[in-house]
Protein backbone atom coordinates (compact mmCIF):
# COMPACT_ATOMS: atom_id res chain seq x y z
CA UNK A 1 0.00 0.00 0.00
CA UNK A 2 1.28 3.54 -0.86
CA UNK A 3 2.07 5.69 2.21
CA UNK A 4 -1.06 7.59 3.61
CA UNK A 5 0.03 11.16 3.62
CA UNK A 6 -2.41 13.35 2.78
CA UNK A 7 -6.52 14.10 2.49
CA UNK A 8 -6.16 12.80 -1.45
CA UNK A 9 -4.39 9.70 -0.82
CA UNK A 10 -7.63 8.30 1.81
CA UNK A 11 -10.64 6.07 0.27
CA UNK A 12 -13.91 5.27 1.77
CA UNK A 13 -13.83 1.74 2.95
CA UNK A 14 -9.89 1.89 4.22
CA UNK A 15 -9.58 -0.11 7.17
CA UNK A 16 -7.29 0.70 10.52
CA UNK A 17 -5.75 -1.74 13.01
CA UNK A 18 -4.38 0.13 16.27
CA UNK A 19 -1.90 -1.38 18.98
CA UNK A 20 -3.21 -2.81 22.15
CA UNK A 21 -3.53 -1.26 25.90
CA UNK A 22 -3.21 -2.88 28.97
CA UNK A 23 -5.13 -1.10 31.97
CA UNK A 24 -4.47 -1.50 35.68
CA UNK A 25 -6.79 -0.89 38.53
CA UNK A 26 -4.50 2.04 39.72
CA UNK A 27 -4.68 3.65 36.49
CA UNK A 28 -8.88 3.28 36.79
CA UNK A 29 -8.56 5.45 39.83
CA UNK A 30 -6.15 7.92 38.99
CA UNK A 31 -8.32 9.02 36.21
CA UNK A 32 -11.07 9.13 37.97
CA UNK A 33 -10.11 11.03 40.99
CA UNK A 34 -9.13 13.95 38.69
CA UNK A 35 -11.86 13.60 36.01
CA UNK A 36 -14.50 11.32 37.07
CA UNK A 37 -15.16 10.66 41.15
CA UNK A 38 -17.66 8.55 41.13
CA UNK A 39 -17.73 5.22 43.03
CA UNK A 40 -17.66 2.32 40.42
CA UNK A 41 -14.07 4.06 38.99
CA UNK A 42 -12.62 5.31 42.67
CA UNK A 43 -12.92 2.20 45.03
CA UNK A 44 -13.35 -1.45 45.02
CA UNK A 45 -16.05 -1.77 47.68
CA UNK A 46 -17.68 0.60 46.92
CA UNK A 47 -18.14 -0.06 43.01
CA UNK A 48 -18.94 -3.87 44.05
CA UNK A 49 -22.54 -1.53 45.18
CA UNK A 50 -23.29 -0.10 42.05
CA UNK A 51 -24.86 -1.55 39.02
CA UNK A 52 -21.58 -2.22 37.69
CA UNK A 53 -20.63 -4.83 40.62
CA UNK A 54 -17.17 -4.21 40.32
CA UNK A 55 -14.44 -1.22 39.35
CA UNK A 56 -14.75 0.00 35.69
CA UNK A 57 -12.77 2.62 33.74
CA UNK A 58 -14.55 6.00 33.45
CA UNK A 59 -16.00 6.00 30.01
CA UNK A 60 -13.92 9.23 29.05
CA UNK A 61 -10.98 7.72 30.11
CA UNK A 62 -11.71 4.43 27.83
CA UNK A 63 -12.31 7.64 25.26
CA UNK A 64 -8.60 8.87 25.88
CA UNK A 65 -6.96 5.47 26.05
CA UNK A 66 -8.72 4.86 22.61
CA UNK A 67 -7.61 8.91 21.50
CA UNK A 68 -3.69 7.32 22.45
CA UNK A 69 -3.86 4.10 20.52
CA UNK A 70 -5.41 6.05 17.17
CA UNK A 71 -2.82 9.04 17.17
CA UNK A 72 0.01 6.20 17.49
CA UNK A 73 -1.47 4.26 14.49
CA UNK A 74 -0.77 7.33 12.67
CA UNK A 75 -4.55 6.41 10.45
CA UNK A 76 -3.50 10.19 8.41
CA UNK A 77 0.07 9.94 8.12
CA UNK A 78 2.46 12.12 9.62
CA UNK A 79 -0.47 15.19 10.02
CA UNK A 80 -1.79 16.06 13.60
CA UNK A 81 -5.31 14.50 14.00
CA UNK A 82 -7.20 17.33 14.23
CA UNK A 83 -11.03 16.77 15.41
CA UNK A 84 -14.01 18.82 14.74
CA UNK A 85 -16.03 16.40 16.57
CA UNK A 86 -17.29 13.08 17.49
CA UNK A 87 -20.21 11.11 16.36
CA UNK A 88 -21.61 7.69 17.14
CA UNK A 89 -19.83 7.79 20.71
CA UNK A 90 -21.65 4.81 22.71
CA UNK A 91 -20.17 2.71 25.91
CA UNK A 92 -21.41 -0.96 25.05
CA UNK A 93 -19.73 -2.75 27.99
CA UNK A 94 -17.71 -1.88 31.22
CA UNK A 95 -13.70 -1.25 30.89
CA UNK A 96 -12.30 -3.66 33.81
CA UNK A 97 -8.77 -3.51 35.52
CA UNK A 98 -6.32 -5.90 33.64
CA UNK A 99 -8.43 -6.05 30.09
CA UNK A 100 -6.53 -5.55 26.93
CA UNK A 101 -8.00 -2.53 24.99
CA UNK A 102 -7.47 -2.23 20.84
CA UNK A 103 -9.38 -0.67 18.33
CA UNK A 104 -10.09 -1.21 14.34
CA UNK A 105 -11.36 1.82 12.12
CA UNK A 106 -12.79 1.99 8.79
CA UNK A 107 -13.39 5.34 6.65
CA UNK A 108 -16.70 5.64 6.01
CA UNK A 109 -16.91 9.16 4.76
CA UNK A 110 -14.75 11.94 2.78
CA UNK A 111 -15.83 15.46 2.10
CA UNK A 112 -13.21 17.88 0.54
CA UNK A 113 -14.24 21.55 1.75
CA UNK A 114 -15.04 23.67 -0.76
CA UNK A 115 -12.97 26.52 0.36
CA UNK A 116 -10.01 25.43 2.37
CA UNK A 117 -6.81 23.44 1.37
CA UNK A 118 -8.05 20.52 3.57
CA UNK A 119 -10.61 17.32 3.32
CA UNK A 120 -13.05 16.35 6.34
CA UNK A 121 -13.04 12.44 7.66
CA UNK A 122 -15.24 10.10 9.50
CA UNK A 123 -13.88 7.05 10.52
CA UNK A 124 -15.97 4.44 12.51
CA UNK A 125 -13.94 2.98 15.16
CA UNK A 126 -14.72 -0.13 17.21
CA UNK A 127 -12.66 -0.95 20.61
CA UNK A 128 -12.83 -4.49 21.64
CA UNK A 129 -11.40 -6.13 24.87
CA UNK A 130 -9.02 -9.23 24.96
CA UNK A 131 -12.51 -11.66 24.42
CA UNK A 132 -13.54 -9.75 21.47
CA UNK A 133 -16.29 -8.14 23.24
CA UNK A 134 -17.17 -4.54 21.72
CA UNK A 135 -16.89 -1.45 24.65
CA UNK A 136 -16.87 1.21 23.01
CA UNK A 137 -17.20 3.17 19.58
CA UNK A 138 -17.15 6.75 17.75
CA UNK A 139 -17.03 8.64 14.83
CA UNK A 140 -14.60 11.38 14.66
CA UNK A 141 -14.93 13.64 12.49
CA UNK A 142 -11.22 14.94 11.39
CA UNK A 143 -9.73 17.67 9.12
CA UNK A 144 -6.80 16.03 6.67
CA UNK A 145 -4.93 18.48 4.82
CA UNK A 146 -4.78 18.23 0.90
CA UNK A 147 -1.87 17.85 -1.45
CA UNK B 1 -36.64 24.11 44.23
CA UNK B 2 -37.71 20.29 45.38
CA UNK B 3 -34.31 18.27 45.50
CA UNK B 4 -33.38 15.83 42.93
CA UNK B 5 -32.96 12.62 43.33
CA UNK B 6 -35.18 10.44 40.82
CA UNK B 7 -36.25 9.98 37.12
CA UNK B 8 -39.20 11.38 38.34
CA UNK B 9 -38.10 14.64 39.66
CA UNK B 10 -36.95 15.84 36.58
CA UNK B 11 -38.28 17.52 33.77
CA UNK B 12 -37.66 18.99 30.10
CA UNK B 13 -36.43 22.22 30.23
CA UNK B 14 -34.48 22.35 33.87
CA UNK B 15 -31.10 24.02 33.79
CA UNK B 16 -28.05 23.53 35.40
CA UNK B 17 -24.87 25.46 36.22
CA UNK B 18 -21.41 23.68 36.98
CA UNK B 19 -18.26 25.35 39.12
CA UNK B 20 -15.77 26.46 36.98
CA UNK B 21 -11.82 24.95 36.05
CA UNK B 22 -9.24 26.92 35.51
CA UNK B 23 -6.76 24.63 33.09
CA UNK B 24 -2.66 25.32 33.62
CA UNK B 25 0.01 24.16 30.61
CA UNK B 26 1.09 21.61 32.77
CA UNK B 27 -1.83 20.32 32.48
CA UNK B 28 -2.28 20.23 29.31
CA UNK B 29 1.09 18.38 28.56
CA UNK B 30 0.67 16.14 31.21
CA UNK B 31 -2.89 14.99 29.93
CA UNK B 32 -1.64 14.92 26.02
CA UNK B 33 1.87 13.10 27.07
CA UNK B 34 -0.62 10.29 28.26
CA UNK B 35 -3.63 10.07 25.62
CA UNK B 36 -3.12 12.46 23.29
CA UNK B 37 0.84 13.21 22.34
CA UNK B 38 0.34 15.51 19.20
CA UNK B 39 2.78 18.61 18.94
CA UNK B 40 -0.20 20.83 19.70
CA UNK B 41 -0.65 19.19 22.93
CA UNK B 42 2.72 18.93 24.38
CA UNK B 43 5.03 21.45 23.66
CA UNK B 44 4.55 25.49 23.31
CA UNK B 45 7.25 25.77 20.07
CA UNK B 46 5.78 23.12 18.69
CA UNK B 47 2.52 24.24 19.06
CA UNK B 48 3.35 27.55 17.33
CA UNK B 49 3.91 25.82 14.09
CA UNK B 50 0.36 23.74 13.95
CA UNK B 51 -2.96 25.61 12.56
CA UNK B 52 -3.54 25.75 16.50
CA UNK B 53 -0.39 28.97 16.74
CA UNK B 54 0.15 28.07 20.17
CA UNK B 55 -0.57 25.32 23.18
CA UNK B 56 -4.15 24.03 23.02
CA UNK B 57 -5.83 21.07 25.01
CA UNK B 58 -6.86 17.53 23.64
CA UNK B 59 -10.25 17.57 23.25
CA UNK B 60 -10.31 14.49 25.48
CA UNK B 61 -8.85 16.36 28.17
CA UNK B 62 -12.16 19.32 27.19
CA UNK B 63 -14.45 16.22 27.65
CA UNK B 64 -12.40 14.92 30.82
CA UNK B 65 -12.51 17.99 33.02
CA UNK B 66 -16.69 18.95 31.41
CA UNK B 67 -17.46 15.82 32.98
CA UNK B 68 -15.70 16.38 36.55
CA UNK B 69 -17.38 20.18 36.62
CA UNK B 70 -20.91 17.64 35.54
CA UNK B 71 -20.11 14.88 38.36
CA UNK B 72 -19.39 17.59 41.10
CA UNK B 73 -22.73 19.57 40.15
CA UNK B 74 -25.02 16.72 41.06
CA UNK B 75 -27.46 17.12 38.27
CA UNK B 76 -29.44 14.09 39.14
CA UNK B 77 -28.70 14.30 42.98
CA UNK B 78 -27.22 11.21 45.28
CA UNK B 79 -27.02 8.73 41.83
CA UNK B 80 -24.13 8.08 40.45
CA UNK B 81 -24.02 9.50 36.57
CA UNK B 82 -24.09 6.53 34.44
CA UNK B 83 -23.54 7.13 30.94
CA UNK B 84 -24.72 4.86 27.69
CA UNK B 85 -23.51 7.16 25.21
CA UNK B 86 -22.80 10.92 24.00
CA UNK B 87 -24.54 12.93 20.91
CA UNK B 88 -24.04 16.20 19.44
CA UNK B 89 -19.76 16.20 21.02
CA UNK B 90 -18.17 19.24 19.00
CA UNK B 91 -15.60 21.23 20.17
CA UNK B 92 -16.20 24.56 18.49
CA UNK B 93 -12.75 26.70 19.89
CA UNK B 94 -9.55 25.90 21.19
CA UNK B 95 -8.99 25.40 24.78
CA UNK B 96 -6.22 27.31 26.16
CA UNK B 97 -3.34 27.70 29.23
CA UNK B 98 -5.12 30.10 31.61
CA UNK B 99 -8.74 29.44 30.42
CA UNK B 100 -11.35 29.20 33.08
CA UNK B 101 -13.88 26.82 31.72
CA UNK B 102 -17.91 26.43 33.29
CA UNK B 103 -20.47 24.61 31.92
CA UNK B 104 -24.49 25.47 31.64
CA UNK B 105 -26.98 22.41 30.95
CA UNK B 106 -30.52 21.73 29.93
CA UNK B 107 -32.21 18.82 29.62
CA UNK B 108 -33.96 18.00 26.50
CA UNK B 109 -35.46 14.49 26.50
CA UNK B 110 -36.83 12.28 29.18
CA UNK B 111 -37.39 8.54 27.97
CA UNK B 112 -38.64 5.86 31.08
CA UNK B 113 -37.67 2.90 30.29
CA UNK B 114 -41.19 0.08 29.68
CA UNK B 115 -38.87 -2.81 30.96
CA UNK B 116 -36.38 -1.37 33.67
CA UNK B 117 -36.82 0.71 36.64
CA UNK B 118 -34.87 3.73 35.27
CA UNK B 119 -35.29 6.52 32.14
CA UNK B 120 -32.81 7.53 29.82
CA UNK B 121 -32.32 11.22 30.43
CA UNK B 122 -30.29 13.43 27.39
CA UNK B 123 -28.91 17.02 28.48
CA UNK B 124 -27.54 19.72 26.19
CA UNK B 125 -24.32 20.78 27.96
CA UNK B 126 -22.11 23.65 26.90
CA UNK B 127 -18.21 24.46 27.91
CA UNK B 128 -17.56 28.31 28.21
CA UNK B 129 -13.94 30.01 28.32
CA UNK B 130 -13.67 33.38 30.88
CA UNK B 131 -14.73 35.38 27.47
CA UNK B 132 -18.38 33.42 27.33
CA UNK B 133 -17.02 31.76 23.72
CA UNK B 134 -18.24 28.16 23.16
CA UNK B 135 -15.63 25.79 23.05
CA UNK B 136 -17.18 22.46 23.63
CA UNK B 137 -20.94 20.76 22.98
CA UNK B 138 -21.74 17.51 24.35
CA UNK B 139 -25.34 15.61 24.82
CA UNK B 140 -24.64 12.73 27.11
CA UNK B 141 -27.50 10.07 27.59
CA UNK B 142 -27.57 9.35 30.97
CA UNK B 143 -29.40 6.65 33.06
CA UNK B 144 -31.15 7.69 36.28
CA UNK B 145 -33.31 5.42 38.64
CA UNK B 146 -36.75 5.59 38.85
CA UNK B 147 -38.74 6.19 42.36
Amino acid sequence: MAEIEWFDDLRVGMKFKTASWQLAASDIKRFAWEYDPQPMHLDEDAAAKTIFRGLAASGWHTASIAMNLVVQSRPFGRHPIIGMGVDGLRWTAPVRPGDVLDLEGEIVSLIPSTTKPHGSVVTNWAMNNQNGELVYTFSPITIVPRR
